[in-house]
């Protein structure tokens, strides 16, 4: 049966990336209190083709993730890189994978248990070397400190979501990020408040407003000084109760896996 | 050429709907303050397909769209349905559209004016009779009131989405069912508000605390009595600041188009 | 600390569904093949509320989730369904599920075998009866009979959803509707694919046209035969290769939970 | 009242952008044919902030906006860039804008004809100079040569969407990047197709079998060649009829707007 996709190609003419998008699929991580979770994971896998090849052959990135998906570790990643290369006959290989995570987080005052999801990503990519982004989507709530300042009483809050990717040198657990993240705002959020958590979180919101300036800015000043990450994009972006569009902010420093 | 869709059909099996979803269309509406406005509609179209034939001439759809999309008007949607129902001798037809509308709102103290937008939509039907139904989904703001009457000072807030669609016993201007939302929530939203409006704002709705509950209850009230609307369905959902998921109530009456 | 929700309420006006909607949460459920298979939902309770009350107690629907989410089976559900009509005093009680759902398919020729993804739902209400809802969403092949017959040679085709809906009288396996789904299509898909399995996938859809109306009068004309099943929405939405508005069918039987 | 986002701030952090994300307003634009259309763009506009200052005033990008939006032009997204700065007191501003834009189309054989809609995007940048990109998304036909070279009869053919983005050097209109996309394509898509013209759109794409590898190759050849052009990025993404995961390339020349 003919193979169209190992001719020559005469355009002279390199593809950055080409592959597969939106296979989803099981997986199985690594979690830091439980050593691991199980997740289902929107999963990319592409190649950068050479000028002299008409095509990739795309079945071979399943084949890879078919034997790879039980364990997705720092580990298994490099390991996946490598196959990707070795089979499709690439020089660069990139797999990235979007899933929610959960943690277990107590209320604030009942200590009452629940599971809170976290929409997370791991992008990397491989030449000689491998590079790993890790990517958090945290929702927070966050209250404006204009709207406390002048008003008789309150002050308009929201939920805001707060999304941090760092550039790995060394390991960094998610959990790490998140904690990050929920500590840069007004409030965190829990999925279950019984009624004196829901005073807690309100008091502790009024307290601490926070504009989306101010969030990003103090994560910034967190990862700056973080020696396990060299390069980070942060971005807050705030569902304003008083008004139908977002208010937003982000600060970038070095280079990502684009 | 064949004509495949006209052959005969042996399975004996009425189809409800077969048409097309999803087509994009500019479209003109007629507007209460400015009499007409531009706007760009995502349109579905079908019809019911007798037992007998094999399939429908889903192009002709597309026919009787180009004829009539510069004016989208009560009579106007009593004639397409008509002309569905003609050119593809069809017993029942029915358009939907889904569109955005536009109102200008003058801030509340500094009266500065901007365009608000509302998703909104006109689901239509016809076999002898025609039904008309429209559609409202208004953004605004809800505070606690449980978490206002629990706590030191302020009170959790959000965004909400307020949506009515009723069925038309006579003809309803799409204002009408905005102003019924807007003026059931703990306070309006505007595109454009400065720090005299924001202070307006964030008192407001300190000062008319709103449950979900409250607030599909309120709207009810106003619906049934009012004698141009037989049927209607009310949702409230809120993007809750201090959870991930949404508090949601839904009152419903008579008998929509499905 | 007061309890507002308790409150009386003096609109007399009963509201249908109140409750929480969008909480995420990692569920266990009941496979065919594997007794079990982890996978992550999407999940709105709700209650009815009296006229006589003013709100709804939220966290307590968080609390039954943490019971249950263990074993999301068909037995679990009517225990939670009591459940939260114990806990909120309520008549009616909702459980919505959406979820991504597993089979390992063999790919037709190479028999590699590769997992393919389904998004899977679970709609229950009991007041003092319950009901039970299942619905599947599967993906496929479509290939168009006109296209065929007036074209020299191919036909144009496309990926296409059927999403299938049944109210249970008895058991039915979420595996069973898959099955029906896949073989009223031109042709089933598969994650994975070896030259000699895109080979029979092509030519199994040119040799198997299908219009949208033919696939769900093919499945209307199963379902009405399966004495498990009293009420069904059978719906097919064809992504068209030569369009950007999509081709829609629907046939519906009886009364599913709205 | 205060005004604490002209307060100093003390971290000693810029912030890269901040500002208001996904307001929609209708706008009017620049046509090659018709001179002008009317369309409805989400919109976001952003600066950057200074170490010096603990926040920006939000409003004034509506009050920008509102004097701005009835003519969306080159010209005008320069002087909108400037007026960002001046008023909000920044170095840098940007603007981006994404709305549906329609082209009149022909059918190709009966020659009747119809609206087709393209998201496109308006992405611009300034400091002291002004940078300009747009975006076209295209949706077409690709039907795939190895399915064609190893089948009986037929080939799997599918919807795909063909992304391309350029940084001007020149003027060029969106007309000109979707005529280059839809060109190199294994065929053009029409709304509105009757029998003959889909005959010959299903001719047409059998004897036109392309990879995502040949369009993106096709259209960098094109671009390359165009000396309006300095940078660009082209990704084409196949909705494959025979998987539930997508195929995609990328080539991406020199650099875009971040």
């Amino acid at each position: 049966m003919e193979d169209m996709q190992s001719r020559p190609d005469t355009r002279n003419i390199k593809i950055d990336q080409v592959g597969i998008r939106g296979i989803r699929y099981p997986i199985t991580l690594l979690d830091k209190r439980n050593s691991t979770q199980h997740s289902i994971a929107s999963i990319n896998m592409y190649i950068s083709l050479p000028e002299a090849f008409k095509g990739t052959h795309m079945s071979r990135f399943l084949e890879i993730l078919n034997e790879c998906h039980n364990d997705i570790s720092h580990r298994k990643i490099v390991e996946m890189l490598k196959k990707i290369r070795e089979r499709l006959s690439a020089k660069e290989a990139y797999i990235e994978l979007f899933f929610p995570y959960f943690l277990e987080k107590s209320a604030p005052v009942s200590g009452q248990k629940s599971l809170m999801s976290y929409d997370c990503a791991v992008i990397a990519k491989s030449n000689k070397n491998t590079k790993i982004d890790i990517q958090v989507k945290v929702p927070v709530t966050t209250l404006c400190p204009c709207s406390k300042a002048i008003s008789d009483k309150g002050a308009h809050n929201q939920r805001g979501f707060i999304t941090i990717r760092v550039s790995l040198d060394k390991f960094v657990w998610i959990e790490d990020l998140i904690r990050i993240a929920e500590q840069s705002a007004s409030c965190s959020i829990w999925p279950l408040l019984k009624r004196p958590d829901e005073k807690y979180a309100t008091d502790k919101a009024y307290n601490n407003p926070m504009f989306v300036e101010d969030i990003v800015r103090d994560i910034a000043k967190s990862l700056n000084d973080d020696e396990r990450i060299s390069s980070f994009k942060i971005e807050v972006e705030n569902m304003e109760s008083i008004h139908t569009h977002n208010a937003y902010a982000l600060i970038k420093k070095g280079e990502l896996i684009s």
